[in-house]
This record gives C-alpha cells, structure tokens and sequence, in this order.
C-alpha cells in the first residue's frame, strides 16, 4: 500500500514543531467539540470488577439506544440489524470482505476519503472512481456516467453522505435516482453517514435507510466519533437490513471478540445528551464553515464551494501541485512562527494527476485559529514559488 | 468462511439459559479474575475534555511502558518496535496482511486457536496443519515434520506459547530447533504469546524475540487481555524489529486511525501493579488446573494432559462426536438443573475429521464451579447414548 500524501507530511509537521513552530493543523478531522458529560459521567461509574468480553455484536442495551436513535429520524430496525464495530473504519473493512469477493469491483465518487483505498486493498477490492467536480460542488455524478461504468463485476456503489473530504450534502431525489440504477444491476449501496447529524442551510439528511425497496442491498456505515466527538473510543456500526450480510458479518466479527468494551460504555450514555447538544454544534459548526470559506473565497485565485454538510470543504488553490505547497509551508513558510497544515487533495483522487491544485481543509478549530490560518495561507500564496496563474 | 462448532452451540446455550437452566461455561477464555485496580482508577480519573484519536501506533507513553515490561523480561525494543492494536486479533490480522500475499501458505500446529482461521481467510492465507497429538501432551511437531510441509509458497511458521487450547509450553530447545529451519527457509515465525504470564510447574517462558538470528523473521503477537484481566478493552500489540514489517503495518494501521483510546488509558496504568499480582493469579490458577484436571482423570475413559501453561486443557472423552455431546449436555442433561457447556474439539483442527472426541476446557472459573462440572461430566458420560467403549 503506497503511502497518502498526508501521512507523508507528518514527518515535516513533527520536525516543525520540535523547531518550536506553532502549526494550525487544518489536515484532520479531530474535532475540539467536548465530549458530552453523560458519555464521560457513564466511564467513571462503570462499576463492573472485570472488563470483560461484550457481546460479538455489540452490547444489547446499546444496541437498543441505537435502534432509538434511529427510530427518531423515521429509520425502523432491529437490534440483530445492527453489528457495533470498532470504528466506522472495521465496518467498512467488513461491508467490503462480506460483500465483494477479491478482484471485484466498487464505484465510488471521487474525491473520496483516503482510506477507503486501504480497506479496499485490504479486502482485495478493486475501485472505479468516478469524477466529481469542484466546479459542480462536487454534486453526485449523473446517474448515466455510473452505468458507464458498471461492469460483470461491480458489486457496489459506495457513497460517503454528507461527504468527507467535499462538504456535499447529496439530496433525496439523487439518491432516488442512484437507487434506481442500484436495484436494476443487482448491486450492493454502500453509505457512509457518520456526518449525518452535520447538515447546513435548513438541509435535511436523507439516509439511504429510507429507500423503498433496496433492503438487501443498503448497507449502512455509521459511526460515534464525530456525532458525539469521540474519534477515540473506536465505536461504529454496520447496520443493513439483509440478513445474509449481518450473519457473515457476525461471524467475522466472533472472530475479533467483541468491539471495544468502555467506548460501548461511553457511546450507550451519550444517547442520553438532548437536540440542544446539536443544535449549538450545528451553529458553531456554520459559524466556522462560513469563517474558513469566505475567508478563502476573498483570496485571489482561491474556489471553495460552500459546503452543506460534514466539516471538510475541498479548495481549489493557484498553485503547481499541493503535495509540494503543504510541505513547503511545513518546512519554510511561518507567520508570526506559526504555519498551517493542509491535506494535499491528490490523497483523495484515486484517478493519478487529479487534485494536485486542490486541498481539503477540515473546520474542526475555533474561529480565532480559522481566520489566522486563511491569513497564512493568502500571505503564503503571495510569495509560494510554485504559484500559477489564475 | 463457515460457522465454528463453539458458535452452533450458542442457541442451545441461550434457550437453556432461557429456560431457566444454570449453566457451568468452560468453553470460554473470560477470567473472572478482577481488573487490577491501577488500571479501573486511571480510567475513571481521566480527564481530558475529549476522547481523541491517539497516535496511530498507540499512545508513546504506553508504548514506553510495553517497553519497560519487555525489558524486565530479557527482551529489548524500542517503542518504535511496538504497534498497538485493537486486541491480539487485529495483530494477528496485521500480520497476516502485511507478510503473507493472498494464496500464499503458513504452517501452523494442530489444534490451533479457531479464530486463526477466520484471520487467515481474511487475508487470503492458506493454512496447513501439522498434527500434534493428544498421547505426546501436544508437543512441538519434530522438526522433519515441518520441513516436509515447507512449499515455495509457504511463507509463515505460526505458534501459540503457551497455547490455546493445548496448554502445552514449548520449550528453548523446541524453538531454537524451530528457528533453525525458520532461518533455513527465510520464512517469519509468528507467536503468540498472550499467555506468556501463565506458566506451571515452575516452568520457564522463552519468548521468540529471544532467538538469536531472527530480527528480521519474528513477529510476536502480545495482548493486554488475559495478562491483565481485561478481555473487553480490546488492546494487544504487534511486536516486531523488521522495520519493514512495522513500517508496512503502521500504514493499515494508519488507515483505522487509533486503537481505542480508554483500553490504552487502562493498560498504560495495568503496568503499574506488582509482580505479587501475577503470583496470586499463578497460584489460583494451578489450583485450578490441579481440580480440572485430576477430576477430568478420574473419569473412566477421559484423558486429559496436565497443561503447563495458558488456562485450558484438551481433554479426551469416550464419545462418538464432541459436536453433538455438547449439544446433547445443554439440550437435554442436567444435574440440579445445571449443564456444562464446553467447547468441540473439531473446531481446533483444520485436518476434517479431527478431534472428534477431544473437547477444549477452560479453568478460568473457581474451583467450586469446576469441581461441579467435573462432577456432571462424569455422569453425562454415564448415560450419554453416543458413548464408546475406552
């Protein structure tokens, strides 16, 4: 497996930093959002003399708060329909070597989160990328370019709603477009909505849940890391109403034991936190999109759509190639001894030459550090030797 | 990949649990010996206000601690050495992926751990068994016995030490003689060694990372689980000094993001107890072990070994089929209302038809519950209508 273009900057972060650099790291999507008290309150009474085993599948308890939860955006389910995993990321891996045998293929709307491509690899899955552009918003791709594509082997479509690295909120009717193609050649749909809860603008999230008709073919990545702001704990899901995939899934899932015991513990309690929690993460979250990409938009040269969900938006800059501008900014570039690091945005391409003017910039930082970081980057744009025209 | 002798009998288990029924579990490795209480308290004393991705090979601070305990037993590493993983499984995976192509071979002493099979298939890998046997207490395979197995496409010897479900400790003269063809056919050899604290008799542990020579072939496989008593938090680690082999397994390692992060708060702190703690849980676990055993061998026509390390015994009983006599112990037998649920020899072999009349059980429970299940197998064993002649 090659290594990303973001992985490859950490050394010169690291070495930044030791030189006593201050670095706005726009690169990740670690969130400064607290954890809610319930979820931290759950861990510290956890009064059991044995961290044992959970259930394969998750804990039962928890599993009914997620069905709840469900429940509550018109998404009815069963516990059995749903496998808590370690992460969104061993849900994915699963829904990849349950569904799609070694040298079958997927589709997937690029620009797309990096490490699809690794657990694609792992499970021996080959990806067909389809473009999406920035001058669209990186809408979804017209239904008749996927059939385009689809070959003897394509075995999945796999969407990531609202999209990390795009900001994309796809909408109700392309879904229902999508779902169309998806029920005529047999294929499997594979979403992930781990940002669902983070739509602007009065948009709604419409999951793929709710599509009449595609039960055995909807499989369902979830994830508590960004919903409750706990990346850390490793708790996801795999949730599909086609009993063929949950029991392989199952028995893969025995063979790892059990998903992370205190984590279950955390995400189960975090249930308990009100629409309020949300409501003031919805507007801080505005807040900061409309700080990062206006702030980028007023500077020469620079296209950010304006995103509609998630905390990424992907950024068209002037410059030669972005892998070498962000490892410049790294290594030369500071303002008042600070820099900022960005995610190249060719990490997110799987089409080699594509994305090497754009950046992923994630807003997961106060509005104080957005706003110095967009004034590095107009500074840095300035004087970067490898700027183009516009 | 198909379903395991274990997780067939799970219904039957539950619908007697359903009814009622008490049911004595030795088919599982869940110890009931209590979390240190170091490890409960950081936990509950964490106070950061967000759980967060921790770095991608684990925190530093706990790889300085793994470290310092593998320094205390003769082995030297340095905390780039050291990958933390969710649990020895994803260790075992990571290695399995990182070392093995797809197609390509490992060989591996039968009975072995079920869930290597589920890893390997995961990854492509193709597993041959080589026989130990129940009359030699499951001793290391002779060495021509390895070599005969050894194709061009064979690329991994792997072992358990002590091991699951034997309990058999292989000796320093059984791995050096190991290591010797290791060498011989570049091949890696991967171990695990979970159960390294849990050995009898005044018996030694020699771990693979002491074997001179082989920097470059060793892969250990560690977890936290059963040294520390905390199966459900899910930390283990992959031990390596090939540069290659970390450097590859932190990329897939990167691509899940983090173990989970409180599992790491706890183990990090586990370090902190003393070696009285293992001495207690030595002791209780000969004691035991001596109860299982002694008992098992005071049946007529059961033999079992007396297991030198891990907690478990694969005992022989005078039955046609362990499959069904499990199966018939929760579905139709009881003393007192209560059965004993144990775990099929069939599903430690690879080779078809293999322990057939072997049974996996566990000690981990107090000698009150063993002496118990002890008692109900001799008498199943009585009326069982599969019984054989001894």
């Amino acid at each position: 497996m090659p290594s990303s273009p973001i992985r490859r900057l950490v050394p010169y972060a690291d070495k930044a930093a030791a030189d006593g650099v201050r670095i706005i790291r726009l690169n990740i999507g670690q969130p400064d959002i607290h954890t809610p008290t319930p979820a931290i309150d759950a861990v510290r009474a956890y009064n059991e003399p044995v961290y044992a085993y959970s259930h394969s599948a998750g804990i039962l308890s928890l599993r009914k708060r997620i069905v709840e939860y469900y429940a509550n955006i018109g998404v009815e389910l069963s516990t059995d329909e749903i496998l808590v995993t370690t992460g969104g990321s061993e849900a994915l891996t699963l829904a990849f070597q349950v569904c799609i045998d070694p040298g079958e293929r997927v589709i997937i709307p690029e620009p797309f989160y990096a490490n699809y491509t690794a657990f694609a690899t792992q499970a021996g899955v080959i990806v067909d990328p389809i473009h999406s552009t920035i001058e669209n918003d990186f809408a979804l791709p017209r239904i008749e370019e996927f059939e385009r594509l689809i070959t003897p082997t394509t075995r999945a479509i796999v969407l990531c709603n609202p999209g990390n690295p795009t900001g994309t909120l796809y909408s109700r009717e392309e879904l229902e477009q999508l779902a169309e193609i998806v029920k005529r050649h047999d294929l499997y749909l594979i979403c992930d909505e781990v940002y669902r809860e983070f739509c602007y603008d009065g948009k709604e999230h419409y999951s793929v849940m709710k599509l009449k008709g595609l039960e055995r073919n909807v499989i369902l990545i979830d994830s508590a890391s960004k919903r409750y702001s706990m990346c850390g704990v490793r708790i996801g899901a795999l949730v599909t109403r086609n009993k063929d995939v949950t029991e392989a899934a199952l028995k893969f899932a025995q063979a790892r034991l059990s998903p992370p015991l205190l984590g279950q513990i955390a995400v189960e309690a975090a249930h308990d936190i009100d629409a309020d929690y949300f409501h003031r993460v919805h507007d801080e979250y505005v807040a900061r999109r409309n700080t990062l990409v206006e702030g980028l938009n007023s500077i020469e040269g620079v296209y950010s759509p304006m995103p509609t969900g998630a905390f990424y938006t992907m950024v068209q800059l002037p410059i030669d190639d972005c892998d070498r501008f962000a490892r410049w900014l790294l290594e030369e570039f500071r303002v008042n001894n600070t820099t900022v690091m960005i995610a190249p945005g060719s990490g997110f391409y799987n089409t080699m030459g594509e994305g090497r003017n754009q950046a992923r910039l994630a807003y997961v930082l106060c509005q104080e550090d957005l706003r110095e970081a967009v004034e590095i980057l107009r500074q840095a744009l300035a004087v970067y030797p490898g700027r183009t025209n516009i």
